[in-house]
């Protein structure tokens, strides 16, 4: 028969699966010798199995947890349900990955009308008999009879009044049987039968309740944020209660190896004297930090000291561990892995590698690389003089100070105009995406940590505050209020996403700055990791900041961002507008400085590291209005008959707008066919890199540029292209009689592309993939129509696991890649591959991009150090996995 | 070194890559013993060299001709340039793909004014040495000097009209002189030089000319329309000369084995008496038919019956060759398998089968499957009431109608504009092939049926009227005048290129029916081929249609057509402007019956055979107005400021309609999209297919129904919808208590689903390569944006060899259906896997699914036909290569 219960000495810290994180914390701290009130854990495969035969019991469960209850009755020497010696016992869930607080436990199992008395026989202190007999039905009441825990806090409240006093631990005995009457009367009412008074019944009715948690509405929630999936199950953990209400000299409370906040080596924790573990997580009484332990109970202090230090010695890792003294003896009833700020987790790894406990790739491997994303972003100055208006959910992180603003339209128009704007909306969707790109924060009063504004501002880096649900926004008349203050559109507010809260006025930031830790981790990162990171940037300030990040050359300047700004978009509409190829040219010399101008800039930033420069991309109509908005303007225009003048002006335009519409535009007129169509456009191009570089090279600064061209589906489109920029560069070249490499290549963004690689690898000397459209074409999915749509739905109904815009479809976009890059490198052994899509900073993304040899991976500045992080844990897991490490 | 010339003797008939056609064709008959002028042939891979040496002879080559001219002179016995013996010779092109009348000729080289004399002193016929002379200058001075035909035309006409005669050969001596000096004082004018009188420097002229012409502009139209590559390069064949204009002994003509219009097996052919070649193809003097010549020059006839026999013994193909009789001595000069109508072609090609000339799978490589086409055509309808205006020569089979139009440019203009168009002139030239393509059918009044008109119609398969001399066609005015009828530009007529008559007006037309040779030979095709062939059909009449053409079952029955039908359209707007679900379904259950009414009607028309149904797959907003319509009709009642009810209906409309709205419908919200996120839709659609086929299921019609799900690019999309399929399937049949077999399936018509296709075979039970959507994927191409705006272009320039929407892309998307394909039956291996885009009719892809093992092809009912005889020649071909056969 198959085993699913095992007693605490059975078991140790790596059979997390089978008995949760909790069960193997208790099994390892009985194994190291740490004092643990004694039991046993029922296997998450016992939950599995549960769930499998329809919420019933496995053949062979009972027995078991009857056989191990007989040896913790054995040990304890006390007997459930014995009226004179009663062992009493909590029930805890706990799964081997941590999902704190998601679901449920019962403390105090055991007791009833008769074993109470067993109680204050041994105690001799009815209060606490009565008192621990209250909690246990109000736990029960709520987690196993599903009786609103409201009901029951009503009831206290209404006791207290009566007895006139404030807090619980002021109602005594006679409060307390009070009390206990009036909860057993209501749960009789609730659920029509009496409060269980079997233990054995509480104790099977605990576990199913256990179980059952497990697929609770909180529970599903978060593991579908967490992506922890759902077949893991929970075990439940039986054990000996011990009390820290049991007097002075008793007492309850966690603590952390080293303080998880800040990292520090510091004994770090908080401790109640006199009560049981939910007082601490209450909040009714305040908690004493850990230090003052030494004074209340210094033998103690003294001994949980010991513990830490073993604890950590043994786990090598920072421990989360909670503590109950009863009646001057200390037990230990959890630890676990401690959950860290990014700060303390980037110190504790860096520390922990110094004091020779773990090792550069273990501590490697200890960061998340995403959460580092805390450490890259702005935060409110601390010497600031703030004045907190609100509070909000911590959306996204950063902080952030702009004009208030309501509509997406106009924070894009303002943001457009380099005015930092706060987009402020009841709640977000995904028309209001073009506002959220311009504005510096997105603040709304409706939503969660999943609402769209969260959602698509963590995408974005941007900060966020979600759900502020204190604020009256009104959208119509363009005002916030709270609390008698009124906002209105324009006024500046700043918002921390890290926090939540929402400030009146520009309050200070300061830029993020990389603590030494930070920059040591990072070090070892660049010693172990294989990919290249570098990063996209379309301005040298950009290029600037993603150096200073520690990218290794710049993956895509995406030359259109130049063509729309305030001062370019005039000539590129007058280019667009042109009739002939001649005016078109026109335009075009207008434009060459400025280019020439913003690649200067670049190659400079970049001095000595790779600048890899697409040529235009998107589709002309992109540089001109909207078809809608001319439309109603022509119509207008028309019926008032008069305006004639701009009426012609604006049929024109509406005409070109029209003639450049097109059904798909995605996969319409824009890339190389654009290049192929009106070669002067990228002739210009070509003209201001080589330029750029030659001006640099002749100054001696080191330019290294190279020029990828877009959308290429077929080696014939590559051709001419590549044709007409080596003949533009080459004599360029010849002309300034230096010596300047470059290298021009391609995006593979198409699925052909990929599927023919061999091909196009014998003109390209580079392969970028673009895995945003890749994604795009090879799912036949529009991201800009589907996200709201349909996308965000799939991922909600697990159809997709992951939205594949954010975390590479390693499944399908995958192998086109894997694909694209062995076919690439069956022609040029040599060649360059990249990945400049959004994906190039996401972890698993970055993990797969190593795992298929690709030379680097190119993201947002921000994501750089991420990206670093990930890209040397990838090649560390290899490495492990290579000699058999897990 | 390279040999680059060969004499006649020395080459034979498989030898067309290097001796191009007519070399081949002149030295198989010196090889078979038939009477040959002699000469010697320049090879294609001479051609090819001068190009690629920036037209300069390669290495050897002068040295070669000299050699085989030396040769050519010794056989003749007369001397290039002799002025007692003088040898003339004809410099011909000839590709390996014929290409008539593309590239240039030059007759009576070596013609000056010192050999002219020996001529006449030979022949003793001073009339024809001067005509012969002046033909060589009148030639060479178009075709070598560059000098328009029409100035030598007119100086013609001057001496006519000076001579006061009307036709050419009444030129006498004296005339003909006169003619000769005109002639050659244009040349010197033109040119600024004599012209040449050295006949070496004459030969190397032609020669470089036939080359020159291998790249004239009219040769690279027609290499493109018909696809043959640019790299091939002409021979050219220098070959000595025989008159046929010597006397009424000698004279000149064209033949064919067997009449290539009909296929009939008789001897066909035209000739002139005492003429040249070029003045059978001028249409000057009308030539006689073949029997003729019995009564005329009774021994060459049977001399020539003897010539045919041998000819089609030979070759075993129908031939066309050319002959001239000089002074009662019979020449070939040339033959070539004929041209063919596809009439001709399935009569021969089955003809010769049973005279045991060539095999079933011989006859069935012989047809050209796109020339099917024309028997598939329609017809005038025989009960139409006809009034016959004119009547010319059935140049090429089919009737159309359409409005008269007098320039290729506007009959390509109205062409596209899919106005009917029928081109009239007077006779056509290689610059009027734009017009042609997109003209309905060609009308002229000059030529005869190997007229440029005549033989560039029956390569395109559309009907021509040629030759019809009672027309006058005044291109200027803009008229056709007939037997006082005028019609002007614009006007509909009729004509019917199966027997030349041109009708006022728009007569009816009827489809084609099968001639019996038609039949058989798809019967035979249906014994050689392997993968079966289905049509798309979305009604019962194109079901029965395409049945009667052959079909094997139905691959495609497109049900959002039947929501497009005007009694639906209402409904179907009901269903999407529905609030909610409730509403939604009540809109369904009205469409529920006239869904259950179509498949009623295609399963009766398909009994036995499988029948597959794509569910809804176009997005929503197809159904509703186009936006920017009711934009404007909004924008115009705001402005008005009444009809405020009309103005709310419209502001609603307005609102669905943008909230319908995608930037990029291709990729957004449709398919399998559709369907999660309104399962009622396909719940419905499934229940009408079931209950359909129940329905005649229970009257004992065999249905075989298979539901296709379109879209689908991951697994997790086609579980859900499978497990409603089957649930709603199997309930009903189980309900009706009988047996009913469907099977549930996907479309394979994005990149991801054919990159998966192994998880998806998991619950589809069939595959069908949906190549349209592939094909628009995989290249990132928007077939409705790309075709006007770069798609036509790409192929124009070569960057795609074809458009792919019409010939699948084998190297990129055949790659993705090969993938799937195989990937789809490691999951399941009995999977049934076919395609139904566009491709599915067409030869080379059908050729290209057979290569990688798919089960069917599916085509509209039309092409039904043409994809069995490609799938037969797929087979064969494939047998034959296993076999070494060529």
């Amino acid at each position: 028969m198959k085993k699913y219960v095992y007693f605490f000495n059975e078991g140790k810290a790596n059979m997390k699966t089978i008995l949760g994180g909790k069960g193997a914390g208790l099994a390892e701290m009985t194994r190291i010798g740490l004092p643990v009130p004694q039991g046993f854990t029922i296997s998450t495969e016992a939950c599995i199995e549960y769930y499998r035969n329809g919420t019933r019991y496995p053949e062979g469960l009972e027995e078991q947890i009857k056989d191990k209850l007989q040896q913790l009755e054995k040990i304890s020497k006390k007997k459930l349900g014995d009226p004179k010696n009663p062992l009493l016992v909590s029930v805890r869930s706990g799964a081997a990955i941590s999902m704190p607080g998601m679901m449920d436990t019962v403390l105090n199992l055991g007791l009833n009308n008769f074993t109470i008395q067993g109680i204050i026989e041994i105690t001799k202190n009815e209060r606490f008999a009565y008192d621990s007999y209250r909690r246990f039905i109000q736990m029960f009441g709520n987690v196993v009879l599903g009786i609103e825990h409201d009901k029951f806090e009503i009831i206290l409240e209404e006791v207290k009044k009566e007895l006139k006093v404030k807090l619980d631990p002021e109602i005594e005995g006679e409060g307390l049987k009070k009390l206990l009457e009036r909860y057993k009367k209501l749960i009789k009412k609730e659920i029509g039968k009496d409060f269980p008074q079997d233990p054995e019944l509480q104790l099977k009715m605990a576990i199913d309740a256990v179980f059952n948690s497990w697929n609770n509405k909180r529970a599903i929630t978060y593991r579908k944020i967490n992506k922890i999936p759902d077949d893991l199950g929970t075990a439940v953990s039986v054990q000996e209660m011990v009390f820290g209400n049991m007097g002075d000299n008793s007492g309850t409370g966690v603590g952390f190896t080293r303080n998880p906040s800040t990292g520090e080596k510091e004994y770090y924790g908080e401790y109640l004297l006199n009560a049981q573990g939910e007082d601490v997580v209450a909040g009714i009484r305040t908690p004493m930090p850990l230090s003052n332990l030494k004074n209340d109970l210094p033998k103690l202090y003294q001994e949980l000291i010991k513990v830490i230090q073993l604890l950590e010695k043994n786990y090598q890792d920072v421990q989360d561990f909670e503590f109950t003294i009863e009646k001057g003896k200390l037990y230990l009833l959890q630890t676990r892995t401690a959950k860290r700020t990014a700060q303390a987790a980037v110190k504790i790894a860096v520390d922990m590698v110094e004091e020779k406990i773990i090792s550069k790739e273990e501590a490697i491997l200890r960061v998340e690389p995403n959460q580092l994303n805390q450490l890259l972003h702005k935060r409110i100055d601390p010497n600031a003089k703030i004045k907190v208006i609100a509070k909000g959910l911590p959306a996204s992180p950063g902080a952030a100070y702009g004009k208030v603003i309501f509509t997406a339209d106009e924070a894009e128009q303002l943001g457009k105009e380099k005015e930092p704007v706060i987009l402020v909306r009841t709640e977000t969707t995904p028309d209001d995406i073009h506002g959220m790109v311009e504005a510096q924060g997105v603040l709304t009063s409706r939503g969660g940590m999943t609402s769209h504004a969260a959602v698509v501002a963590r995408g974005m880096g941007k900060a966020c505050v979600a759900g502020c649900s204190v604020l009256s926004i009104n959208a119509k008349k363009e005002t916030i209020s709270v609390n008698n203050i009124t906002i209105k559109k324009g006024e500046f507010i700043t918002i921390d996403g890290g926090s939540g809260e929402v400030f009146l006025g520009k309050v200070p930031t300061i830029d993020p700055e990389m603590s030494e830790e930070f920059k040591i981790l990072l070090s070892w990162s660049n010693e172990k990791k294989r990919l290249g990171v570098y990063a996209n940037a379309d301005t040298p300030e950009d290029a600037l900041k993603a150096r200073e990040l520690g990218a290794e050359g710049i993956g895509l300047t995406r030359t259109e961002h130049m063509f729309m700004a305030q001062d370019r978009l005039p000539i590129v509409q007058e280019m667009i507008m042109a009739d002939n190829k001649k005016n078109r040219e026109e335009a075009l010399k207008k434009l060459l400085p400025i280019q020439k101008g913003d690649f200067i800039g670049i190659f400079k930033a970049m001095e000595g590291l790779p600048v890899i420069i697409r040529l235009l991309d998107p589709p002309l109509h992109e540089f001109l209005p909207n078809l809608e908005d001319i439309l109603i303007e022509v119509t207008t225009l028309r019926l008032k008959e008069k305006d004639i003048k701009e009426l012609n002006e604006k049929e024109k335009l509406l005409e070109k707008v029209t003639s450049l519409h097109e059904i798909n535009p995605m996969l319409g007129l824009r890339g190389c066919r654009l290049g192929l169509l009106y070669p002067e456009i990228y002739n210009m191009q070509v003209q201001a890199i080589i330029e750029a570089a030659i001006e640099l090279t002749k100054k001696g600064i080191k330019v290294k540029p190279e020029i990828m061209i877009p959308l290429i589906s077929h080696i014939n489109e590559l051709k001419p292209i590549c044709r007409d920029v080596r003949k533009i560069a080459d004599e360029k070249i010849k002309l300034a009689g230096i010596k300047l490499n470059y290298k021009v290549g391609t995006m593979i963004e198409l699925p052909r592309a990929a599927l023919t690689a061999d091909k196009i690898a014998e003109e390209a000397e580079f392969f970028s993939f673009g895995t945003n459209d890749l994604t795009q074409t090879t799912f036949g999915i529009s991201r800009d129509d589907a996200e709201g749509k349909f996308l965000l739905k799939y991922v909600d109904d697990h159809i997709l696991e992951d939205n594949p815009f954010e975390v590479l479809d390693q499944e399908g976009v995958g192998k086109l890649v894997e694909l694209g890059t062995s076919l690439g490198r069956k022609t040029r052994p040599d060649l360059e591959v990249g990945i400049c899509g959004e994906h190039g900073g996401e972890p698993r993304s970055v993990e797969f991009c190593h795992s298929v040899g690709l030379n680097y991976v190119s993201c947002s500045p921000f994501r750089v150090p991420i990206a670093r992080l990930a890209a040397a844990q990838a090649a560390i897991k290899e490495k492990n996995l290579k000699c058999g490490k897990k």
